[in-house]
């Protein structure tokens, strides 16, 4: 099996549990995940106080339906869990079509993909269905029934770390509050799983981050505060495995260090960069003006722009193992890159130092091709004044990062730059 | 009668005044537009010291014109008060074509137009007429008489203030110098007088000046020089009233706030952005290296752009009530911008705050749309960091100002931001 | 004979000698040089530590050979000091063409063209000759010879200065240590040495330095490292005489003045503007990052962009009188831009000072033509708040700039502004 197969196999098993910002569907959702990578879990008590929010209570749910009078499911739970609007209420009660339809929603426009609605901090109940599957309800009375509970309880999010050399951060976040959606984010679940399990001994400290959205972001940032000052870089993974052209949504500083590597690494792909805006994933959050990190985004197509955006057209045939595959292989490159990405000082500033003597330049002079490899020592012996990091060396010479990284080992093992 | 046709009418009835740097033409044309709007009109006396330059000695002209031998009068002041160079010494004489000559001023290359001319700071005499009417004259004697005065007197310029909620101010000025020129400036006057009677409440303070050009803008800088910091942004209004289209020309800074406001009011206009130059209107004082004020300049077609520039041919057809009424517009929406255009800070920037206990946000999330005045809040909130103003947030998110400052005055109603 | 015509017999007189980057070749060069431009010679001894850097041994050879069985030299220094490897250490010996082969150098893919290769500081021997030449040798027997010294010496180079009225240096170097190579550098050297004579009582102090490259730029630096802040502009003049266009190498730090100065002269002209890279000739070592000299490069075609560079096709029949006369009229112009480009205040920035009452103003006003004179004077005035140069004045206004530094000039004079 393809790594992009095996990531597939997980999103199809991740599939069907119906997930919200809280409650026993997460917690199924990372134990399967914890079979694939090491997780640690935290649970945070309703009611705790995070920034201006509060931790909800907590919302399961056994079952739902409308059933006709003679008793048949015309919309039912077991079928999809998108059929019940998250964090409904309670019901139980027979009441006409007429009665029930305020509490139905459906895409006209698509009429035969159920949509995904959500009413977490408003007390309401709902069913979602298509509108081809509205049209043929006959008027009449329906038993409708939601089996749920909204009590007091927890939210749980999880944190897999990988250690670095130091312990300036990176964090890779991925949203685990929507229910049977597959690019969005069981996608990007995997790609998250997949790329933490192949970090060996970085530089930076990785911390991957599953968590609901919005109010998971809040609630980590909010128990981290004292620590934030430690991330220094992150990416947010979403709708990481549609058949789209990757998407990189810069962090709102534009000109982070993770912006510039994501940009470096994409070059050469067909790809769009778009900027910054407080609309998407939980950017918003590490973008908040108190916190400004260096976070941003990467998808394939971003949210909103498929038609199976949050419908029941976002299941796992909308997602291809090749797509989740060459997400992952971009995270690893710009992971590589960045981890390597950094500020030397040239030893021996004034002039060239006298590379020759060192078995470091070719002894031959006169010849009209410099090779790639002494070129680079050169960039980098020019550029290590402190301000200029390999990866502005790359851009600036032209040179592949590889090279450059490459030449900058070479020089820091022949003493001639310091970090 | 529409705005424009108010305005024509307005360029009509002065029209005919023999205006200059100084003198009764001046006084009676700002007689006449405090029928539109209170002036606070000033005066000061020859020999001031202002700055590096002194108020000049005070020009008055009662009547003027070159006989024939027969009387008949080939020249005639009365007929347009472009027939006499502006400043011109009294002369009472008798001479011929040929002694003549030096004193005449025409356009060779627009033979039908009567140039317009001045000599205000060095004591000479001359009239102004068309190639054509020169070429008519036969040779002979001419009886040359100008009924002028250059006394000790008065320079005069006026004032109107709308008071604002602060004392920071905006000025909005316009020269008076010109004499039957109907572009330059009577139009730019018109329009500054109907956009200063619009003005109610504003946030600022907006002064706006009618002043004779050059001398007046130094005289009035140096008689305010100590309420100069309080000047925050200014725009000159000339050549506001023919058919071309508007020209922005920034300020000496070039990234003044005003010059970000008039090219966003205009964007989606034919328009014309032009750099700043130190030649042109009273922007060149006001953005003189001592003040570097935050002073643009709105025109139509700009000076010295129009074959009828300085002309006779610059006569009240030549101005449009649409022009002036659509200058007028873009004034308006430009002052709504900059008078709104603040910066807050996020009371609760880290992470977004909750919108939804607020009645801010729709409650019913998952929607794959969201609307326009939601995501003016977020964006609000997230440049809310006392940097960005609101032109920036709108400029970045794409968003109209509108929107924008709506957002913004709902977030400071709800305490979610401060100025 | 035309300045062209002179440069180019100087080249032709220059080229037979055997330079490297030390030895009598050096010597003699310097001493014709100084038939042309008094010189101020160096010698700096062997074993002189220069930074990260010692000077090597001094090299000489006075003849050099390979011969075949029946004593015909089949590759012969006298007829090109190419043939031998620069700092070839001495060799007498008979060997078969088969162990000669080694040291003998060719280049294939321009079998006509002897290569031009040194061994500077790692001691070795060999023999440079056409692929053809090589083609036609037999195998057998052959006698070969070199016989050079390689002993405890000097590294010669030469200075010659232009005072100026301010002891702030402009340097202009070219590298004096390539032999038989015709456009790489004895153009340089030509066009250095005929700029020079023109200079008359400049501003700035021009130091032009002819020196070995690399060791020899090191050399110079570090025996005047505490006079390098002194030197506030520079050249490297290499490949100066070719059909080429010109092509400006721009300093590390990409906005020096002389990077603005030479693309301000430059403009009009076919040209092409290269970013700095630590490859090329000694602004390797001025733009060390130690120094960061504001020193930039100009040559025709660049070094290894040429089919002939590094050969024996670089002969004075691919050196143009013309060509090295542009690449000298360039200098001049640049030159002329640098020594007057700078920064005044304007000692009356309130408002504009009354120009007419100094006589340098129009006194008849009104006119729709402003002389360039004047709009040069205002733009001066208005940019001379110590932070603008003249070249940004004539930059921002597009007047040329010898009408921007006359009303410097004039203004000077009058009082209006200071340096």
């Amino acid at each position: 099996m393809t790594a992009g197969e095996e990531m597939h196999a997980l999103v199809e098993r991740l599939y069907p549990l119906c997930r919200s910002i809280t409650g026993d569907g997460v917690r199924r959702t990372l134990e399967i995940v914890s079979e694939y990578l090491p997780l640690e879990t935290f649970e945070v008590p309703t009611g705790t106080e995070v920034f201006d929010w509060t931790v909800p209570q907590e919302w399961n749910i056994r079952d739902a339906y409308i059933a006709d009078a003679s008793g048949r499911r015309v919309v039912d739970f077991r079928e999809s869990n998108l059929h019940v609007v998250g964090y409904s209420t309670p019901v139980d009660a027979r009441m006409t079509l007429e009665q029930l339809r305020p509490h139905l929603h459906t895409l006209p426009e698509q009429p035969s993909l159920v949509p995904y609605r959500t009413s977490y901090y408003s007390p309401s109940w709902g069913f979602c269905l298509a509108q081809e599957a509205l049209d043929r309800l006959p008027d009449g009375e329906y038993d409708v029934r939601i089996d749920s509970t909204v009590d007091d309880g927890q939210l749980t999010y999880a944190e897999h770390v990988v250690p670095g050399q130091v312990t300036d951060e990176v964090i890779v976040s991925c949203h685990t509050c929507h229910p049977s959606l597959a690019n969005d984010n069981l996608a990007g679940i995997a790609v998250a799983a997949f790329l933490a399990r192949e970090l060996k001994n970085p530089w930076y400290t990785y911390r991957f981050l599953f968590m609901p959205g919005t109010i998971g972001a809040i609630t980590w940032l909010s128990r981290n505060a004292e620590r934030i000052d430690k991330v220094k870089h992150g990416l947010v993974l979403a709708c990481a495995g549609d058949s789209g052209q990757l998407t990189y949504k810069k962090s709102r500083r534009g000109d982070a260090e993770i912006d510039r590597v994501l940009q470096y690494v994409l070059r050469g792909r067909t790809h769009e960069v778009v900027e910054f805006s407080p609309y998407g994933y939980d950017e918003r959050q590490f973008c908040s003006p108190g916190f400004n990190l260096g976070v941003g985004s990467l998808s394939r197509t971003p949210y909103a722009r498929y038609p199976e955006y949050h419908t029941s057209g976002d299941n796992p045939a909308f997602v291809l193992p090749e797509a989740m595959e060459d997400t992952l292989a971009v995270c690893r490159d710009a992971f590589a890159v960045l981890d390597r990405n950094r500020r030397y000082l040239n030893l021996s500033p004034y002039g060239e130092p006298q590379l020759g003597k060192r078995g470091l330049y070719d002894s031959l002079g006169g010849r009209s091709d410099a090779k790639q490899a002494q070129l680079a020592m050169l960039w980098v012996l020019n550029l290590a004044d402190g301000e200029h990091s390999l990866l502005d060396v790359a851009e600036r010479s032209g040179l592949p990062f590889d090279s450059v990284a490459g030449a900058a080992h070479a020089l820091h093992r022949a003493e001639l730059i310091k970090e």
